[in-house]
């Protein structure tokens, strides 16, 4: 008789709920319900104009080759003047590397970076993917929960704490970060990176909402730290989710290691969403005004979701709204449920981003339309005012 | 005074040198040098004209958005559809995951099997990036050496005798295979599924060169075992390389392991490469075309490199011919490079491939134009003659 060999242990990670909802959601769009999702973390917006002409006229061309493993040498170059012209500060284009998506970014520098065992302190509430990807590598998970005292920023003293403990091997963060859509201040990256930098820590900053900020001026950890491990992608400001290009930039002494992963890994991120990218640098005027279209979204959930007792996080940036919810309950995954089944409205429960205290929140996404986001609020006002 | 953290010591994983002679053999085309590079395992048509078409239509039709982590519903349906019509076996669509390419199909599948530590058989010679992502991924790989006695397959003798030395936990193969070209039979593939079975061992087929069968019939795992784990791609036969998009056939009880690790590893695999790939399957005429033109080449090299004195493996299927250079060198690593340099044509040194008998063979992808193997072929001559 045969044996049915096991799943692997480290294969157990954590459903990611928002996928969920939104499979749920999808399932009863399909099936003729009236659903508006702000579950998931994606542009409305149909990728740029310029971008998709560069595509076809691509396919126009030829052929779609693999490419050098870190990227096409024109993009990785494009990618290093946007360093120059959005902050100031000069990377060689050897600095850069072209991930599938900030997920495969996430998945190669983990693994240049950190050996099973390691310990890497990540802040709560977070996105989930990294504690899921970090599991799956062995990697050893230290989360750091975050408060409004230290505006929901890890701090070099809760590092240091954290070091102390027990010996980490670097420390993430994301700013504008999901799903709270605070953004640390220019002092407090700088601060951290540069204790990162005595300490001999790794540091890595996600910086994927970068261009959707609303109040105050982003920084780079690049601009701080050339130690720096900087994540970001083409996904959310640029509209191209489903493109899965994004970029690293990595310390010089990474560069070999990570090609030779790459190699390995990936071979090559996709060909025809690299030619998007390079064009995508050119759709400013077209993505601002998608833009502004956050900007009056945010808007509207914030001078509404708190009259219905929901308190919100700081929305400096990113699409996001964090909600409490602890007026109506403290099982946010049930309140999610609840919301789309009687309400006909997707959202996130918290327990995605923090399994400690996120049953007390819910993420909405303000990265859909206007009309989509009045619906939204206006079911919930009138779900909630049952409850 | 800061230190510098340490690289991983997982991350020192060997270099691809297959892409290293490409991109040498790139920097002397674009310096003005007439090379040929036959050492890339791409195919030189451009993808099939419906699968242009069909994602001009999708850039014209809006967004470009997330998908279901395991992929279009629309695509696990047509590559289901793909198994009872190429080989008569019925798989439900939900076995299917949809991949960015098979590179991350083999992340997927590892993690959901592997544990750090576990052991894993894998033929020698075989496709450098198994034994990398391994590596990278913690998996101890055991190289079983394959001779013509068993026409270079690993047979359950050899996996049985392996694991009676220290455990395995599973059993990767590949046919048609990269670098030999040699293909299993029938028997072969159902004897190892089945020992694999009886002996509770993950078994790993990889067919992405199916398709691409010049002498005999391809069975596909899936046929002999439903706890087969198949990984395919639209890389080889439907000439779609850059897109990054391939697929696994999965056992039931890993679909929602491996849907789990897909949300956090990928979100999503690039929604164009999967519009294309949907498409692909209504290419047949055009790429029966261009496999035409392969084995053409393989008619050539079959021929020719023989009278060189480069003995070579079964050409069974895949676009590679595999020769043995002993009659020149014991070093292939100089033979390629010598050759690049000498020669002006681009080989890859059987190291990449097998790190015990490597340095006696050389790998050429005849995956390329019948004028550049005419070329190369020309080019050889005047060069061996001289050595």
């Amino acid at each position: 008789m045969s044996r049915l060999p096991p799943i692997a242990r480290r294969a157990h990670v954590a459903p990611f709920l928002a996928m969920d909802v939104m499979a749920e959601a999808g399932a009863r769009a399909r099936a003729g319900e009236d659903v508006v999702s702000l579950a998931v973390g994606e542009p409305g917006a149909p990728p740029p104009r310029v971008v998709r002409e560069a595509v076809k006229a691509a396919l126009d061309g030829g052929r779609v080759p693999y490419t050098d493993a870190l990227g096409l040498p024109a993009l990785r170059e494009r990618i290093a003047r946007h360093y120059r012209d959005a902050y100031g500060v000069s990377i060689p284009a050897s600095r850069v590397a072209v991930t599938t998506g900030s997920s495969a970014g996430f998945i190669l520098s983990f693994l240049s970076m950190f050996d099973a065992g390691d310990r890497i302190a990540i802040p709560s509430p977070g996105y989930p993917a990294y504690r899921n990807i970090l599991d799956a590598l062995g990697i050893v998970v230290v989360e750091l929960e975050t408060t409004a005292e230290t505006r929901f920023a890890i701090t070099p003293a809760m590092v240091a704490r954290a070091h102390a403990e027990a010996p980490l091997k670097g420390v993430l963060v994301m700013s504008p970060a999901n799903p709270t859509g605070v953004m640390m201040t220019t002092d407090a990256v700088r601060d951290l990176a540069h204790a990162c930098e005595a300490m001999g820590l790794w540091f890595i900053s996600d910086e994927i909402y970068h261009g959707l900020i609303y109040d105050g001026q982003a920084t780079t950890a690049a601009a701080h730290s050339d130690q720096a491990v900087v994540v970001n992608s083409f996904s959310k400001y640029y509209c191209m989710t489903g493109w899965r290009v994004g970029w690293l930039i990595l310390p010089e002494r990474l560069e070999r290691t990570a090609e030779c992963l790459a190699q390995s890994l990936a071979i090559s991120v996709p060909y025809l969403s690299q030619i998007g990218g390079l064009a995508a640098f050119d759709a400013t005027e077209e993505l601002e005004v998608i833009k502004a279209g956050y900007a009056r979204n945010r808007a509207i959930l914030g001078e509404e979701l708190p009259k219905l007792g929901l308190t919100l996080m700081p929305m400096d940036g990113a699409f996001y709204a964090y909600a409490d919810v602890t007026r109506y309950t403290n099982d946010s995954m049930d309140f999610a449920r609840r919301a789309l089944r009687e309400a006909g409205v997707g959202i996130t429960p918290g327990l995605d981003f923090d399994r400690q205290e996120g049953h007390r929140a819910v993420r909405l996404s303000y990265a859909g339309s206007e009309t989509d986001i009045l619906k939204a609020v206006d079911r919930l006002k009138g779900w909630l005012r049952k409850a």
